[in-house]
């Protein structure tokens, strides 16, 4: 495998991967780049110690993505944008109706997490901590496309009288939120915590769905 | 007010504080480096920083907390734990009512949340993220004492028939966290996503508590 020719004279989408390079090696590359993301965070992860966790040299990370922005930003436009993608194709398909978009919604996360693990680790350090490094790019790019729109389908479906007048449909996918990509996250501590080895995705989901559907069917005052 | 004496000779609980000092400002530097720890990682804080941030000298920070491990045992010991406390007293009064019981953790959260407004960033950075330094806490201290007993209590109810079969107590739990201390860590994000002002707390508990009392009242083929 050669060295890298210097990334300055290689710019724009497609950088660094001309057509004899093997494509594996710069998924390979963009997999320990995420792995670093996600341990010690976008800010505080340099490119040689991604290198070293590919088993590269920094040249060669550098040959491919150039520098740390343009990974970063390979990561996003590559990996994190496609996953948004598989949502939104979700909620097209369920149309106006509340509650095929509400299980949409649910199964879709729970299928974004099983091929993304990663994503849960990461949205809460760059997107959930204060300073997070993805959260513009949450505001930007991921809200308008997908939980927006999700906020709006459930309000025309609650002022079609199809869901409870009094749930406020932004804090629903708030909530939503809550009992999918909050859960796969905090699963480490979970799965310590209550002493079960793991904490299974279609368990997860299947019991957010339960409760969703009809809560734990008690009086809880919750009308103020 | 005096420049610091070595802390090396002052040791244990109560540590550079002396009948002399002023209370208040022992109360201020925690803030300081609670502010601190929400905002770089308690990791990344260094004494110096929460010195300039409380506007004293770093001698001072020492003279009163000594190193920076015993400064974090004192967030733990004088603010977190405390809080906690709130909760377990709470669950305490409820009993084995199992609506008693959840309303009592979500609006107990809800409490600790206004009057610890610091409590759901740190809990991100420290306890959700990888590697968060006070993991080991969550674990020992907290988990034993709320959520544990929560999960116990309800499993209880649930044995007596008061609560539906179908959710298993332990992901109930999780699920009233996902609810309640989740959403007032996203606050930030939510609000600029649904370009609202504030996102109030009781509005959020009131919604958590409609929310898990009756669902979305659509079948949502949660059962697998």
């Amino acid at each position: 495998m050669h060295k890298s020719t210097p990334p300055s004279r290689r710019r724009g989408r497609g950088a660094g991967r001309p057509g004899g390079d093997e494509p594996d090696l710069r998924e390979a590359l963009l997999d320990a780049a995420i792995a670093r993301f996600v341990k010690v965070g976008i800010g505080a992860a340099s490119l040689r110690s991604i290198a070293t966790g590919a088993g590269v040299t920094p040249a060669m990370l550098h040959y491919y993505f150039g520098d740390k922005d343009r990974l970063v930003q390979a990561m996003i436009e590559e990996r994190l944008l496609p996953a948004l993608g598989q949502m939104e194709a979700r909620l097209q398909s369920a149309g106006n109706d509340p509650a095929k978009l509400i299980e949409g919604f649910v199964r879709g996360i729970g299928d974004v997490i099983s091929s993304h693990p990663w994503l849960p680790p990461l949205w809460v350090r760059e997107v959930l901590c204060e300073g997070g490094a993805l959260r513009a790019v949450m505001r930007e790019q991921v809200a308008p496309r997908v939980p927006a729109v999700l906020a709006q389908r459930l309000a025309a479906a609650q002022a079609a009288g199809r869901m409870p007048a009094d749930l406020d449909p932004r804090l629903l996918v708030m909530s939503l939120v809550g009992l999918t990509l909050f859960p796969a996250a905090g699963a480490p501590v979970w799965q310590k915590m209550f002493d079960v080895q793991t904490l299974q995705p279609d368990v997860m989901i299947a019991h957010a769905l339960t409760l969703l559907s009809r809560g734990v069917q008690l009086d809880l005052g919750g009308r103020t």
